[in-house]
């Protein structure tokens, strides 16, 4: 058992009567419980899960050994979770009219492997496209991107010291090898995005949505680049300035506090690392105009993002609890940002498990200060962010969450590098040296 | 000089009066010549070059030295240009019409150079769309796709061995150093593609679109994988049948003369080279659909294709006279291919500078043998493909063509490979030793 499954098992406090099978159907109200039970089951594909009430109703799906069980407080629950299974379920997990026994984790992956080829089949019906309107993320617009941001990167820098690790990356960390640390990997993806971008000694770059600061701090420190670092999250910039000044790198890395459409100047290198879930598609043109001004002949941009196989909203819980605005964006969405402006994408890689496995790192640690994040907030407040990140992890290793790191430049730079050797130890040759 | 321009300096054999700068300006007729020469030059954004008429006008963009110089035969042959472009340029240089003393790849770079911002920018006018609906690449139905095909890969096994080298890869090769020859960067191509695929003795490839074969040959012998090769050109099959059972490869490659919408069973991986090129976009899912159908859980795809970046018809004169029913996508196009049966990207990977190095190797074996293909065709068909050729070699060096070699697997193959080190030497980890 794992820190997770500890803390899961543990965090389930509050008396109750827990049911046993098989359940006693000859009371009729008991009896529309349990045909209401198994509509939820069926409707999820009938995964290797119980699904219970407090009043002892239980139904389970095939298998020997469910891998958790879910307890409905009441009937007035179960009814809710079935009218709107995607808001509700959150949220009375959050409210604790949900508890949960077992693997949080596998338990949202059986969800999402049994509903994943759904989403992806055939053309959406019109009442789906209304219901997505419905569920359209808020809007990005200057001010709306000010309180999306707001919403969730103010609410504290120790919270999410508890669980980042030191270098309070807040994106998909890269693995060279198994078992590197969390902080290592944070460390390895700086380098890999570095490597990409190919950066030299005295080069600037800009940084697109900047976080606490890490990717810049150390993109300054160990390529020796002057770094204009923008962002809109307040707490997030109070952070890096500080830690900028501890290093003697204030010189090095200037944090603005302003929005990536108000970039302007010419930079070596165009860098942004967990942005554009923020940006909203409809401004993807605007971006990728923002990064083509800003970038000479010989200049290089790197966009790393969350996305998509197929263009779908995010989990409306997440986007109206966790992330306001947000939106993980399809290669087919995420190209508006390149073709209006004619740069070349050079290099996309796929670092979906990657993320799966950050994110199992990141719920190590949340488990372990669970009691410290409880006596910040509340006992709401840690089952949402366990969802979240429990959600995260599931969405990752089945695959309806992908990670997208791209590298792109103007169309006439020859300069690039012909061959991605040099992101991996050997040496590298250019697109200069064969003219 | 090197073997091309030598070529192009000697192919010009007509007798004729070569004009010599300043032009008289008295004579109104020559007035007139020489003001149309100057709109030509202008429409191309007045590039270095001088352009003249045979009865002696000439005009010359600035700098010191001209690129090249090119000669029309008469104002008709001007007025024609003038009229249309991008078809009678070709047709009036491969006819004689039009003579090119100098660099004829640095003479199309600049036209590129001018003009593609111009393509690029902003959205298409009405008049712009119907142009390219005129201008529609040709069908690729079951039976326009043959039609086209025979058009090009069924001229002659013997002419494309006069340039394409010993493999006959007639894609764009991959020069992991510079100076590699052509015949070794083609071998590496094919391990490139098979090192992506991550193929291991014993497994089955299907591969749509197979060419002479040299691929599924490598593939089968180094790798010791079974090979279904799908093709619809004759007199590709006959060459890669032959080739196989020369070096004793007949039972681990078979060679199909089928369409690649017609390929049955399940492969542990799926390869299309060069073939993306003469599907048709309004084609792509059913491409997705066939490659999805094809590959287990753990199966991996490869899809190598010249590509843009953004959507835009191929030059008209090249679909028209080279490739009917080509077209080169946009990566927006291409995810088409690949959202509708929620295939992942795991990996693209732009290789556009090793196109125009590939083709400028091509077209010095070409020059080379040139007197063979005169003999084998006539003057017409030498100019035709050389300023194929050449057009082409611009394209890649100037960015108005990209090569995207994308891999991909289906959404829930969690055995792909971490990082992309195996590619480079290095070991390997995959996913599975992940969970």
């Amino acid at each position: 058992m794992n820190a997770v499954e500890q803390s899961l098992e543990s965090a389930d406090d509050t008396p109750r009567e827990v049911p046993s099978p098989p359940p006693a159907l000859e009371d009729p109200s008991r009896s529309l419980n349990a045909r209401l039970l198994g509509k939820l089951l069926r409707f999820i594909g009938n995964p290797p899960l119980e699904f219970a009430l407090r009043s002892g109703e239980l139904v389970r799906g095939p298998g020997p050994e469910p891998v958790a069980r879910v307890v409905f407080k009441d009937r007035k629950t179960l009814l809710g979770v079935l009218a709107d299974p995607f808001m509700r379920f959150g949220d009375a997990y959050c409210e604790g009219r949900i508890d949960i026994h077992g693997d949080l984790v596998r338990l949202i992956e059986l969800v999402y492997e049994a509903t994943a080829f759904r989403a992806g089949s055939g053309p959406r019906s019109l009442t789906g496209r209304v219901f997505e309107w419905l569920r359209r993320p808020r809007a990005n617009s200057l001010k709306g991107s000010r309180a999306n941001i707001h919403h969730h990167y103010d609410i504290g820098n120790e919270f999410y010291s508890l669980w980042l690790g030191d270098t309070m990356a807040y994106t998909c960390a890269y693995y060279p090898a198994p078992d590197v640390s969390l902080d290592a990997a944070q460390i390895a993806k700086f380098d890999h995005v570095a490597r990409k971008l190919r950066l030299k000694p005295g080069e600037t770059v800009v940084e697109a949505g900047c976080g606490w600061g890490g990717l810049a701090l150390h993109m300054a420190r160990r390529y020796g680049v002057q770094v204009r670092a923008f962002n809109i999250s307040k707490e997030q910039l109070a952070y890096g300035r500080a830690r900028a000044r501890e290093e003697g790198l204030a010189g090095k890395v200037e944090f603005i506090e302003d929005d990536y459409r108000n970039i302007t100047g010419r930079y070596d290198a165009f860098v942004s690392v967990g942005m554009l879930e923020h940006v909203g598609v409809a401004h993807y043109p605007e971006l990728g105009r923002v990064a083509r001004a800003c970038l000479p002949k010989h200049g290089r941009g790197l966009i790393h993002s969350i996305g998509r196989n197929f263009p779908a909203p995010l989990h409306p819980w997440i986007e109206k609890r966790i992330f306001p605005g947000a939106y993980p964006p399809a290669l087919s969405e995420m190209s508006q940002i390149f073709e209006p402006s004619d740069l070349s994408i050079l290099d996309i890689e796929n670092l979906r498990l990657h993320y799966a496995q950050t994110l199992r790192q990141w719920m190590d640690l949340y488990e372990r200060n669970v009691e410290r994040v409880r006596s910040l907030f509340d006992e709401k407040f840690v089952r949402m962010w366990r969802l979240y990140l429990a959600g995260s992890i599931a969405g990752f290793t089945v695959g309806t969450l992908q990670l997208f790191q791209v590298v792109f430049a103007p169309r006439d730079n020859n300069a690039v590098p012909m061959t991605r050797d040099h992101l991996y130890g050997s040496t590298a040759w250019s697109g200069h040296a064969n003219r």
